[in-house]
């Protein structure tokens, strides 16, 4: 199965507001990803708010995501946790019930230093023994890989992808290039932050980890589709439809916009966890003309 | 009780590698803070790792500091997390051990919004119902209050401090006049930052938040007392004394620099919780020649 490439999706984690997982939902959202073909599902990424789910939920969570896929298509979970020894109880939980691959972000209090997340890694690595992908997302984690890190890393076992921010599009193809001549052979190199993501796989990334796939694969599986087949033309014409929901995104975060899509079309009544607050009524409002208007379903 | 002013002192909570707290060893390094004569503790804060401890290994941690504590001195607890009633269930534990007040830090993975924090800090100081001090550490927190959020939450009931980083010296002054300006009347004003605190201090600054002073309270108590009876030559000559100090922990930060000291005083053998490491060798051999020229115990 295709877990580090093409169309990886990520869909939020509906809890009710003391962090209990919402079964029916969560099998909701997960089924209609397996059935429109997304490469990969990414539970308990940033957007499945792993990082304020508890051990218990979060076994829970993806307990309920592998059995709505039905292995239609590759599982993996997010195993993020401030300390080492946490984030392997969750790989190790993840292991067992089945998941084919993990993605650990470097969560971090007290800053880290690269030799501080190396170890973190290679342990982690090491003891969960599953394919594992970094996750590089300094605007939640608060710290950097920088590409002398991710090659030393690459070539650690277990240790096979990673999740990049997308760079601006002049960057993407000279990035790409620069990471795929230090890395080991075979490394995956994959991008998020959907409104340059696309740009990303034009220029030879290996996967795409969206948000808004995690919510309205159709769309997103087509672009991916086009970019394999060589239509650079058509990848990109898509990608400018949705210009809309990447402004969305950006102006206030995709994980607030993803959940109130979610509350709007009726699949999950769920907020994110407090402190984090739904968009207000105004914000709400321009998601529901955009998804109007973008006949989104 | 002097919570919010004159000398609070940081102690790090020892732990083993499980993060289950040594009891001796905090309740040692409590009883030295309190028999030097602090004016409060901070249990837990970040140099007490409060972000990498269980519920029960935080309670336990205060139960131990306040018995050891006795009553000498006032006692605050870092009662942060990612999810409010997280935080909410952490400074009702707080409470029902006897803690004087709380110091809450906006943690954060999702980057959140002035409107996020400030519910936040809303719900837990009605909730919580003890003095609070809001921690203001974008280092870790990831998360900067300006004046005026900080002059909003002022004005909750509760809400009666505020532990800023330390401006550099030459907006000592001129910030905490601003801030006075716009703050509820009586609003602490406490700095951290021991390179940078003391001149906070002197320019009129209520309390020192100090990290330096959860180990070796001595030398802190002695410049608080000297900025007290208005000697600020003699609290600038003690604390250029300890620039050498100052200088660790900016290369290497306060909490890998006082664990360092604590296991070369033989105070603990605990190492911070992974993957934070131990200072390497050389670094541990500055800060130990930096301790025998001090000649701090």
């Amino acid at each position: 199965m295709a877990l580090f490439e093409g169309l990886s999706a990520f869909p939020i984690t509906p809890t009710d507001q003391d962090g209990v997982v919402d079964e029916a939902a969560l099998a909701r959202l997960v089924d209609r990803l397996a059935e429109a073909g997304v490469d990969s599902i990414g539970l308990l990424g940033s957007t499945g708010t792993y990082a304020y789910l508890t051990r218990d939920a979060r076994r829970r969570a993806v307990e309920i995501g592998l059995k709505a896929a039905d292995g239609r298509c590759a599982v993996m979970v997010g195993i993020g946790a401030l300390r080492t020894d946490e984030a392997v109880c969750l790989g190790r939980d993840a292991r067992a019930a089945g998941a084919h691959g993990v993605l650990l972000a470097p969560m971090s209090y007290t800053p880290l230093t690269d030799d501080e997340a190396a170890q973190h890694f290679m342990t982690v690595a090491s003891e969960v023994g599953l394919p594992l992908c970094i996750y590089n997302n300094p605007t939640t984690t608060h710290f950097t890989f920088n590409d002398a890190l991710l090659a030393r890393l690459s070539q650690t076992p277990h240790i096979v992808a990673v999740k990049n921010p997308a760079p601006v599009r002049d960057r993407a193809a000279p990035d790409i290039s620069a990471l795929r001549a230090l890395a080991a052979p075979g490394f995956s190199l994959g991008y998020s932050g959907d409104w340059r993501a696309v740009e990303a796989l034009i220029a030879g990334g290996d996967a795409w980890y969206s948000v808004l796939g995690g919510l309205f694969p159709k769309p997103c599986v087509e672009i991916v589709e086009a970019v394999k087949r060589g239509d650079v033309e058509a990848a990109r014409r898509l990608d400018a439809k949705l210009q809309p929901l990447w402004e969305l995104f950006q102006a206030f975060s995709s994980l607030r916009v993803i959940y109130a899509a979610a509350n709007l079309l009726g699949l999950s009544a769920a907020q994110p966890p407090r402190p984090i607050l739904p968009l207000p009524g105004p914000a709400r409002d321009r998601v529901a003309a955009v998804l109007a208007t973008l006949a989104l379903t």
